[in-house]
C-alpha cells in the first residue's frame, strides 16, 4: 500500500452538462486535514440521474460523481490524528466548516459558513469530487468509522438511512408509545424509515405506497400496511386514531397528492416531514376557520442529517437493526447501473464496487 | 358571600347572529367539579368583534362572551378540593378533558377528546358561557392561581401572553445566546412576545412593525427595532446575521406580505411561527432547487398554550417580567368598549370590570 | 350491575401494625370526582410484605392493601364525565392534585401539593384504601384506559413497568443508537427494563444478575447477558465500551455492592438511576482528583412515573412490546400468595383475582 | 507581523513540582491543524495555585501555565481554513478529538478518545502548554471568535462563565418561570451564575454566601440575597417555596456543609449541581424511608462545558448580559498576581496581559 499515491484511476465524471462517462482521472492526494480513501463502495441514486440529465445544474464540469461513499483510509494528510491507514469509514455527504455555532453544537447540516441561507454545504459527487472512482479525497472531519460493516450497505446508509433518521429525530418527542406514524412512499428511504422507527421507537407504524411490492417489502417492520390506491385511505387512518389524526407523517414522495394526504391525516400538534421533493405544493393558509391543516402542526423539509445522525445510523446497521437491500455493479459497469436505475429495474439501492474485488451475490 | 348564588346578573350576550348586547342573565351555579367565580376582569379582543360581526359563526346564540377571565372563587361544586372560596384565579381558555394521553402529558391544547382534529377544545365566551358578566362557571381543572396580581393584567395574559409564550416555547431550543429572533407585528401579542423573549432568553430580539408608535412601545425590550416600511428590511435582517438568516421568526400578522417576509429572512433549520391569522398564504413547495424557504425550517400555526404555559405566564407577570398595557371599562360600558376596540382607539388591551369596583387609573 | 353499590365485600386489610388478613369490608361508593371499580386484578409486591412485617409504618390501621390495580368502572361520582360504567382501566398508584404547576405540566409524580418535599402523593393500598378487594374507589383523574388488555398483566404494569419506564425516560437522550445501557438486577422490574429498552431504543442492552435463571429470562431482550458473580464484570463492561464506560446504568438492587459496580462502569456524562432501594450508600465526593465517579454523571433515585408514563406503558403492552410474567391467585387465597412471595417461590409477579372469575392458566 | 515566528518569549512555567516562575521560552510554531495566537490576556485561577503548590500533580514539568486564554491569530498551520491572521479568539480549555460520537454530537467535554473514563481531555496550561506567555499554540478546532470583546473579559469567561453556564444548561428544563434556583457561594463563578440565570431564564434567583460583600455584589441579578450565616437559611428557602423545596441548587463550594444545605433545600425531582470541589461528601442512601434527599433529584458534578457553550457565553458577554470583574497584571508581574490571588486580595478575576500593551484601568 503506497503512502503517497500517484498515477491514474477509473472514475465516473461529469464531462460537460448532461455528459457523464467513465474516465481516466488523476488519483487525488491528501492535503492537510484530509484523507484519501480507497473506495470500497459508492452508491448511486436519483441525484446522479438528475446530474446526468442536466436537470441539476449545480455540478461543475469535470466533477467526479458519487455522494454515498464507503472506503478504507489509504493516506492521511498533515495534521490528521484521528484516522490511520486501514480504518474503514463512510464519508458524510455534507462537508461543513466545523467552527460555526451550528457545527460546534453538532448541527453540521445547518452549517453557517459553508453553503448559505438557501444552499447546503459542499457535497462530494455534487459540488466536489466524489466517490465513484477508485480513490476519493475527503476532509478527515467528515468520516465515521464502520468497523466490519459491509461497505456496500454502509455506503447506501449515508443517504438512504441518514435522511429518514434525521427526519424522524426532528419529531422524536411525538413518537412515544401510543403514538401513530404514517410513512407515505416505501421506496428505499421509506422502507428504511419503517426499519428505523421499528428499531428506535414503539410508535404504531402505518406504511403506505401505491405499489403492492413495496408494501410487502415494508410489512416486516410495519404495524399496519395499506395501499395508497384506496380512496378511503385518509378516512381509514383517521379512524384508526379515533378521529384525532396521526402524530407524525413522513412523506417520501412530496407531490400534490401526497401533501394533500399528509394534511388530511395529521393530528393537532403533530408533525409533517416532507423528505421526497417531487414539486408538490399546498396552500399553507394562515386563518383560523377553513384551514385544511390542524393547528399546531409543524411542517418541514429536513435536509440530510448531522454527523451524530450518521454515527447513529451506522450503529443501527452494525447492531442488525436496519438493512438496506443493495444491488452491486462493478465500477466499470457504472453506465449500465445508471441505465438500470433510470429504467427502474434495480432491486433496492445500486452500489458501484471499484477494483477487482469479487462482487458477492446480491442480498 | 352566598354559598349558593341565585338571582340575576349583568352580562354581554350573543342574542342572535351578529347581535351582541348587555343582558340580564341567570347567575350560574357550580356543578360537580366546577367553580363559580365572581368576575374581577374580562378582556376583550378581536375574536369578540368577529362574533359581534357574525364573521365567526362557531358561537351559539345565547352565549355569554368573554374568554379572558380573572376572578375570585365564590362557590365550589361537589368534589372540588383544590380551590377554596376567596382564591384569586384566571381561567384557561381551553377546556380540555384531563384524561387523554395529550392532557396527561401536559399538552392540554392538543386534547384528543374535546374538540377534534380540526377544532380546538371548548372555549368560554366562544362555545361556552364566558366571563363578560358578574359571575362565570368554569371547570375547577382549568384554573391557575394569580395571588395578588392585578386581575385586569391577569385576564389579558390568558390570551395575549399565553399565545406568544407557547409559540416561543415550541422553538425554545433555537433561542440560545447568539441566536436572532424576529417579531413581525408589535400589537398586543407582538409587544408581549418581545417582553417574554427578553425575560426568558438571551436571543437578539429584532422587533418590526409598520407603525412607529408600536416600534417605540417595543423598544425597551428589543435589541433592534426596525420599520416594516423599509423595502430593504429583509436584506437588513439577513445582513445582520452574516447572510445566514434569523433562527426564529414570529409572525403576529399572517398576511401574504408578512409570510413572504418570514420566508425571506429565516435561516436554514430555523422556525417560523405564524400566530396572526390574516388569511395569508404562501406556496410551500417540495423541491430542492428554487424553493423560497431554506431547508430544515419548521413552519407552524400554534394554538393557545398548555396549562403549564399559563402558570408560567402568570409567574412572569408576578415577577414583574411582563406587563401588558390595559384600558379598563366598567362592564356596563361594554358596548362602548366594543366600539372603541373596533375603532382602534384603545391603548393596549381592553378589559371590562364588573360590579361597582372602582376603576383605577389606566397604567 | 348495580348503580349504587351496597353491602360488603372481601378484602385484604391491615388490621393492626403487622397484622394483615382477609376481612369483610364495606363496599365503597363514589364521591364527586371519584369512580368505584369492580377489581379485576390486584398485584402483590415487596411493599405489601413490608407492610405485613410492619417494616413500613406509613400505612394506617384499617387500610385495604393493593397498589397495583386493574378494574372495570362500576359507578361514577358526580362530575365524572371522562369515564362510563364498563370502561376497563388501571389505577395510577400516585394520587396527585392535578392543579399545581408540576401536575399541570404532566409531572404528577412530583406533585407539589399532595405529599411534600420528602413524601410522595397518597398511594392506594399504602396510605389510602387499595385494590386487594372486590371493589375500590379511586379519583377519576388517576385512571388510564386499558381496552382489552389482560387485567392481570395491566395491574402489574402500574408498578413493575411504570417505574423502570420512568427511570429510562429520565435519561432517554443518552440512549441513542451506539450507546450502552447496563441493567443490574433482573427481577420483575429489571426484566421489564430490558423489554422496555428493546422496544423504545436501539441502545446496546447489557443485562446482569447473580442468578442464572434471571439472566436466561432476560436473554431474549438483551444484547449481552452477564453474570454478576464474575469478579471481572466491571472490567468486561468497561472494555466493551472501549474503556469509556456505559452511558446509562439502571440499578434495580441498590445495595453497597451494586452502587459500587454502577460507579465503576458508568462513563463520563452518563447516568445512574437507582431504582432498587436496598439501603446501599456510596460516598459522593466533591473533588476533582480521586473521585470514584466520572465527571458529568447524574445520579438519581427516581420515583414511580407520570400519568403519561402509565399511558405509555399500557400502550407498549397493548402493542405486544412488553409482557410481564404473572402468577394468579384467587383473592380469597391472598394470604397464601403473601407467603409464597415471601418464600420466593412465585414465578414473575403475583396477582390476586377477586370474585369467582375463572383463573386462566399461568402464562 | 511575522508569518513564521522564531526566537524567544516570556512565559510562566512549571519548572519542577511546586516551582513556578517566569522563564524564557521558545516561541511555538503552528503544526498542521493548529494556530499560533499572540496572547492578549490569560486568566489566573485556583487551579494555577494548586499547580504552584504541587497539590495538583497532573502537570508535567516544563509546562507553560494558563488555561484561560484570549488572543489574536498570528500564524495558521497547514490545512487551517476557518481562521485567518488577525482573528480575535478565545481558546476552549478542553482539547477534544472532534471525531468520536460525543464530539460529533457537540458534547466535546465528554470526548470519548482523548482523556478517559476518569480523566478529561487535554487542557492547555495543565497538561499542554498554555497561555501565560506572549504566544500560544492551539488546535484550530478549539477556538471561538470574540470580535471586539475585551480580551481580558473574554479570557476569564472560558472558565468562570463556561462552567456555570454548562451546569445551568444541564438542568435548563427545570428553570421555567415560577421555578426557584439557589446559588450557594458567590465567588467568581457563583456571581456569574447569577448573571447567566438572569439573562437566560426567568427563574427566581436566590443567592447565598457567607460574605456580605459577595452577597452585595450579586444583588443586582438576584431576586433574593441571603446570608449563609443564618442558621435558619434552609428553613427560609423551603418556606419560600411553600415547603416544596428549590427546583435547582448550584453549589459553588462543595464542602460537607454546603452539600448538606443543598440536600435540605432541594425539592422532589429537582437538581443539584456541584461545581465547587472542596472535598465534601454526603451519604447518598438508596432507601425509601429516612433518605435525606427527596426522590427524583439528580445530583451531578458537571465538567467544563461544550464548544457550543463557550460560543453561547461569548455571545452573552458581547450582548452585555454578563460582565465579570477583572484585575489586570502585566505578564511580567505574574508572580505578584499569584501571590495576590493566594492572599485573597484580588477583586474579581486576575488576568495577565503580555507585552507592552497599556493596562487599562480595572473595571
Amino acid at each position: 500500500m503506497p503512502t503517497h499515491l500517484c498515477g491514474h484511476m477509473h472514475g465516473v465524471q461529469l464531462r460537460a452538462p448532461g455528459d457523464v462517462a467513465l474516465a481516466d482521472l488523476p488519483i487525488p492526494s491528501a492535503g492537510a486535514g484530509e484523507v484519501v480513501l480507497r473506495v470500497l463502495a459508492a452508491g448511486l441514486c436519483q441525484t446522479d440521474l438528475h446530474i446526468r440529465s442536466a436537470a441539476d445544474s449545480r455540478t461543475p464540469d469535470g466533477t467526479t460523481l458519487g455522494h454515498e461513499i464507503a472506503g478504507v483510509v489509504e493516506e492521511t494528510g498533515a495534521g490528521v490524528t484521528q484516522w490511520r491507514p486501514g480504518d474503514r469509514v463512510v464519508v458524510h455527504p455534507c462537508w461543513s466548516c466545523g467552527a460555526c455555532s451550528a457545527c460546534l453544537a453538532g448541527r453540521q447540516n445547518a452549517c453557517r459558513r459553508t453553503g448559505g441561507r438557501l444552499n447546503p454545504p459542499p457535497t462530494p459527487g455534487v459540488t466536489k469530487n466524489g466517490g465513484m472512482a477508485e480513490y476519493v479525497c475527503a476532509p478527515a472531519s467528515a468520516l465515521v468509522a464502520i468497523g466490519d460493516l459491509d461497505p456496500a450497505i454502509a455506503a447506501t446508509l449515508t443517504d438512504a438511512a441518514l435522511t429518514p433518521y434525521h427526519a424522524i429525530r426532528t419529531c422524536f418527542e411525538l413518537l412515544h408509545p401510543g403514538s401513530t406514524a404514517v410513512i407515505i412512499g416505501l421506496g428505499g428511504l421509506g422502507n428504511l424509515a419503517a426499519q428505523i422507527l421499528r428499531a428506535t421507537t414503539a410508535t404504531r407504524i402505518v406504511a403506505t405506497d401505491l405499489s403492492d411490492a413495496a408494501i410487502e417489502a415494508a410489512r416486516p417492520w410495519a404495524d399496519v400496511a395499506l395501499s395508497s390506491n384506496d380512496p378511503a385511505l385518509a378516512d381509514q387512518i383517521v379512524a384508526m386514531t379515533d378521529g384525532f389524526g396521526a402524530d407524525v407523517v413522513l412523506d417520501f414522495v412530496g407531490n400534490d397528492a401526497t401533501l394533500r394526504l399528509a394534511a388530511a391525516i395529521v393530528g393537532r400538534s403533530g408533525a409533517i416531514r416532507v423528505v421526497g421533493l417531487s414539486g408538490g405544493t399546498y396552500p399553507f393558509v394562515a386563518r383560523s376557520a377553513g384551514n385544511p391543516l390542524p393547528r399546531g402542526v409543524s411542517v418541514m423539509c429536513p435536509y440530510g442529517g448531522t454527523y451524530g445522525d450518521l454515527a447513529a445510523v451506522i450503529a443501527l446497521a452494525r447492531r442488525g437493526d436496519i438493512k438496506p437491500l443493495v444491488t452491486r455493479f462493478p465500477l466499470d459497469d457504472a453506465m449500465r447501473a445508471f441505465d438500470a436505475l433510470e429504467a427502474g429495474t434495480i432491486r433496492g439501492r445500486a452500489v458501484l464496487i471499484p477494483g477487482d474485488a469479487a462482487i458477492p451475490p446480491t442480498r
